[in-house]
């Protein structure tokens, strides 16, 4: 696995500043690195470990000077961000599974299953499913009857796909990932019980869709839930029955959208956020950790903060205010103390007067 | 699978104004209403699509009227929401699986299983557990030992179910949901760290409730943890050790509530809200998205916003002058301001004064 | 497993007070108890129930003195939550599984199974994986390849670990725990469109940490996501890539930290909590639920609430002040009044001076 410097160069696009021979047998983060690694410098934070780092060469970007001598040598790149994804795409030791159908998986005689896929342990692939070329089924996997796999999907351990969902091509899904279970719909009736909405729709997800372990995206009740080409989610998500997530949008951990929401394209939505149900949401919406959404955001790009969500800007504004409350309070008090002295002063019936 | 909009007035109660005889093969929201569906307005804010939807029927209450001419059937009901469940239950193509037991299952010589049960692939149904007449068991479930689960129960892929565990009748639990782990219980010893207390009670589940994927409800330490009858609870719930939930209370996405703490009947709780631990809260209280309530509720039916949570209203009147808290300092410094010049008018040393 | 007061006493270390030969079948929480169980009183609240309970035996601290005469035997300990801890112990019914292999489980041939191991059904223990003494593994657990697992740990069912994921002795991890999935690593390109960054880091868990149901922890991108010694973890709780959870530290349920933030030992977070990325949090770091860490906490023992979080004094406060924000609005258009009014007097142009 060992690689030089001069590789490491035409694997990232980059030119070497220094020997391009040295060995590398691996990444290091630059404020860890190693001799025999190579480091990056993405956030400028951090060009003080470049100083003292051990690693023997660090990515750069193309443009960078250093204020002062250093060891390793510098391979100069125009996106230090790609460069280390492909970069570790090189080291990266998981093993693609040699395309196996195990003797422990179930799968239905009607299922249509791609040449060169792998089906792990105990994995169910139910009647009329199809699981595209390349695409990789690791154990205890459930795909419900229709279900569609595009190419070159990876569904990790524990997966759970009810019936009819459909899956575009190179989807990653960790483990116990749900999709297309019943969305939360239920009418009341006249003794305030509830009765259960049958969940007639389905989830479609496009392509190039990563969704992080234990995630949750729920079938639509007439019409479906979709999530569009590109969308990043993280672990613990929910997306809830006829919501649509934009093409390229990314929601961090733990964050929800409820029920026929539409999220625009390229949006980035922090961890724990909120939306509730029924909102648009512009392209390009930024919205900062733990808000909590409740209209609709119009403007594309704008940047939110808060619960209910107001613009970033302001509620920080605000709450630097909300942290002196108890000292406007007292200002308050304070002011009212010397107006009532100046009323008494100014009073014509006040003896002090005259 | 085509029935006649009589034919639906019918099965919803309802009457029919237009055509009875129109084919129908299915629902459609009414903004994207095709012709040959019937779809529906239950909420007032759709009224405008009424006027230019597709659809060959709507259903609307039985007092509506349509402010101007019309194109579809309209069929009248007392109640849309429960009109719309019965129907869409006639359309859910949703196949019950025939009765049938995996030969791929696993059930414990000593397990009770009643007629009539399915039991998917690759589930666990261990020592002394029961199965109820009609329940469906997906793959990949596990039931502990001696648990009980009632009759005409759908459990869904995945679904995990710990010893002791007893689950009413009619209850649908989503994949990879959790009942039974050991609750949060730990207690420091002298040097600071922590040992585990042992969970001797169970979870018990009433009849018709409905439980969302990957949510988890814990086994009470001594005494149980309990959800009555009628309980919807969304995905990505947590229902911690010893808590109780009421008859026919909801809880959205992504909320939880802490140890013992008894929520009433008939609440609403939105998504991401936390109920802290040992509390009481009354029957009916409706608490918004993301609020944190750290108080017993006394009061039914109140409305509770914000973290720590206080009256809906009282959040919303606050949270409107939080906005303006940078001109609320403003206002205040410039009122510091004029009183000083005030002061200096009204000091008998002032120069100006005289 | 009947037992005396007398004996109890000896188990945890204890004297008692009254009849050391009632028999004694079970534990019974002080408001519910009953006749032959034994109750404890480790939260003086609950200290009025004690005149009254029904328990046979009630578990106190040594030095609380009665306020009235009472029914039950008292066991004076030294510390009421490890007493109940040991006492649990003795009455759990949990069986722990003999020692067995299921024939159904799938054990790969170059996996090191120690003796007295058991693995449940339909679980997959992958090539080079390693499995420590006295280990437990349930049912449908799937174990990567090169995972370690130490000695005595639990795994129960659903439990998913990848590949090269180390885990220390007395580990107990319930249903449905994710370890070691890909953190959330994403490159922008030129066109918008994020790829994916490899993650060649691990996680390491070290000994006697349990983690509750649906919980994450995801690997490091390079570098490892670490869990130190006695951590706790409850359910539907997120660890991002290369965080460190420092030793004995708790997090409650449904709480986060994301990528590379390093909590130190002994805090205690609260439920929904969200720690935001590249923070240190000092040791003894108490967050109130629902807060939300924007800053580094570099002060030992700090209280935090809010969000962003400022100390728990502060925010507390803070907030009662917010919650009076209506009146200090209106007080201040009343100042504003009068002062006008003062300046209207004290202008020589007024007519109404003089």
């Amino acid at each position: 696995m060992k690689i030089t410097t001069g590789e490491i160069a035409t694997i990232v696009e980059g030119t070497v500043e220094g020997d391009p021979d040295v060995m590398i047998h691996g990444p290091s983060p630059i404020d860890e690195g190693k001799p025999g690694t190579v480091s990056f410098l993405s956030n400028p934070k951090y060009e003080q470990f470049l100083y003292s780092t051990n690693a023997s060469a660090v990515l750069v970007h193309e443009d960078f000077s250093p204020l002062m001598k250093i060891n390793p040598s510098l391979i100069r790149v125009k996106d230090v961000g790609l460069s280390i994804a492909k970069l570790f795409e090189h080291f990266s030791t998981r093993k693609v599974p040699s395309h196996h159908i195990s003797d422990d998986a179930f799968i239905h005689e009607d299922a249509i299953i791609s040449p060169n896929i792998s089906v792990g342990m105990f994995s169910v692939i139910s009647k009329g499913a199809e699981i595209g070329a390349g695409s990789v089924i690791h154990s205890h996997v459930f795909l419900g009857e229709n279900v569609k796999i595009g190419k070159n999907v990876t569904l990790f351990p524990g997966v759970k796909i009810y019936n009819d969902c459909e899956i575009g091509d190179n989807c990653v899904f960790h483990s116990n990932v749900v999709i297309g279970s019943d969305g939360f719909g239920f009418s009341k009736d006249s003794s305030g019980n509830y009765e259960k909405i049958p969940h007639l729709g389905k989830v479609i997800i496009e392509s190039d869709v990563e969704i992080g372990s234990n995630s949750t995206v729920d079938r639509g009740t007439i019409g479906d839930t979709i999530i569009r080409k590109g969308v990043k989610l993280d672990n613990l998500v929910q997306i809830a029955h006829n919501a649509e997530i934009g093409e390229n949008t990314v929601m961090a951990a733990q964050s929800g959208v409820a029920g026929s929401s539409k999220v625009g394209k390229n949006c980035v939505i922090g961890g724990q956020v909120g939306i509730i149900g029924h909102l648009k949401i512009a392209d390009g919406t930024m919205i900062q950790g733990q808000s909590g959404v409740t209209r609709n955001v119009r403007k594309e790009n704008s940047k939110l903060y808060g619960t209910p969500a107001i613009s970033y800007q302001s509620y920080l504004k605000s709450y630097a205010h909300f942290r002196t409350l108890p000292d406007i309070a007292k200002e308050l008090a304070t002011l009212r103390k010397e107006i009532e002295r100046l009323k008494l002063i100014n009073n014509p019936q006040n003896p002090e007067k005259k």
